[in-house]
């Protein structure tokens, strides 16, 4: 039966949330406080969960190093203690929901993983909001 | 992809287990200490799973604030600080387990929310014993 | 040095905070929503901290299977699933907010505890408000 | 609708990672720190799901203590406070990775409980490595 | 005795840290990714701590909601969703590391409760570093 | 006046608590489960707390930097996956306690640090057990 494992990592970021193609009043409307042009920040958590056989050699569906390495090359060097927005190419011309940067880390993990494992992204925007992708 | 998005919150209740048709001996080997007929309590947290499609747009699945202000009306406002058995229309005849307010919660819900969205209700009555429904 | 260790224990509580010497409406406004007559209740989480010298035969303060006994049945075998007001006798004339918990917690592991230690007992009634005893 | 209840434990124990059949070189880089031969060890936190119907009777999918006591039985009493590899007999051939070690709760566990019940595994090793079984 | 209630909230900031009286390369050495200019941020933790006598009366050291309301005002409005740097006119000349954002707290609070009361600060800044002040 | 900072940092060890000048059924008795010869093992928690003053130049108390580099070469490297009766000189003739850990750590970090600060340090062993030097 498919086994799955979790790798937990944080990262600190700025980030703002509107849609360039709108005025400021309907950005206003629709992201409120969190259009802010001077940038506000969380600390994000992310959880990367995945699917695969357990190896029966190791024990390991992954060696979670191999995971964590990689976590911390796709994701946590490049978003950590900076501004989405305006320092992570990805968000150029996509807005930095939390949405949407679980789909940016999923497509960045996906690319670099053999296809025999499934994984899914979960992401802490605050204890109170999150997003899990595929959902 | 499907993308789901989540949404905390918590609520403090008051409750009794017991089902009206047995008599006492039965009640209380069926429920224990939950029958104590001057109720117990809980800080009951739940979480409330939404998934969607991502608006490309605003890259939302939906503006949580809706999400939290349905949760306000439906949930937060009719049992926080009050007695479920007691103050609770839904749990008159419905005996407040936690799989029933689960069950409860995502039938306010459901009725209020489009039918392009799935959900699914996670309760917490403690750290040790929790719920999901559907599961 | 004195060193101190730490207890937790949790236990699930209904109550009502009001002062039978008030009128409703003077009860209401002091009290909000804690004041319904039904109850409420909360997952309370007690914290006891003890100190004292390590004994150099133990490496011990206190052998924390005493402390946890005499939690157990100081505060969870009275307080636990029960209504604070109408089932604990130290509330019968005392209003159970966490502040006057914590002090009947604190006055009752007290005097069953050598005068050797000092103790201070924190009660958590939700994530967001908590007590300290003496403070 | 089927409903979900969940049942948290947690044990302390000692374990390390290696394969008998190889050579200390490759124990060595496969699992680094973990192949100490004088062991180390773990806070495991377990949560176990399991999956059926509401008893319109009880209001429960399952009594959850009797899944609390299952769960002492098959694993707190023989886990606790032990050495996996030398004090659990599942373990004498099997690598105690997070993911047998799910596994072989799994397959204790669904010995134990009526068909009608599904179940499902999440052990946490650290805050930042679990697993789930089956995935 | 002297009785303590604490009181939690959270906000959601960007930040840098750099003294404008350095150079790059001196800010860059002291402050290392904090002195990003793009900004970063975080999801603070605020934990106010006030001491003093339980009121006989009302089992209250405090009234929490005065106590929430003020942190609301004082705290809250003004930081989150902001960019300490740029939208916080407190930091305007001051760096706002967590043990100044600390500090600013306990100089607004301290200034509207009554002198009866102390007061302390405790701030997460991420869950490995806090500060408390005064400490 | 006085600030604290405070840095988090956890690490995973077995351990076996007795005193060998005592017989194994005095052990035991004293030590219970915590006495199995073939050891068990934690998650520690710790939490050192530094008090100084704010620097005016960098805000800072202590460049946490160098604290979070203190711990790691003085306790994390030591301690971590490692058993802590055989693997760790300063227990080869002290019983690994909680108390006697944190007391351990005081010492290391101390004798490393300006005597400007104070310290102080918090070892969580479980959730439930967790012990402060000096209290």
């Amino acid at each position: 039966m498919k086994t799955a494992v979790y790798r937990r990592a944080t990262f600190n970021a700025a980030h703002r949330l509107y849609n360039p193609k709108w005025d400021n009043v309907t950005n206003d409307k629709i992201f409120g406080l969190c259009n802010n042009p001077n940038y506000h920040g969380h600390n994000y958590i992310l959880i990367v969960k995945l699917i695969g056989d357990i190896d029966p050699e190791t024990g390991y569906v992954i060696d979670l190093k191999i995971l964590k390495d990689l976590i911390k090359e796709e994701v946590i060097e490049p978003f950590d203690h900076n501004n989405l927005n305006l320092d992570v190419p990805e968000f150029k011309n996509l807005n930095p929901t939390a949405e949407n940067i679980a789909k940016v880390i999923y497509e960045k993990l996906r690319s670099r993983l053999e296809t025999k494992y499934d994984i899914q992204i979960r992401l802490y925007e605050t204890e109170n909001n999150f997003v899990e992708y595929p959902g």
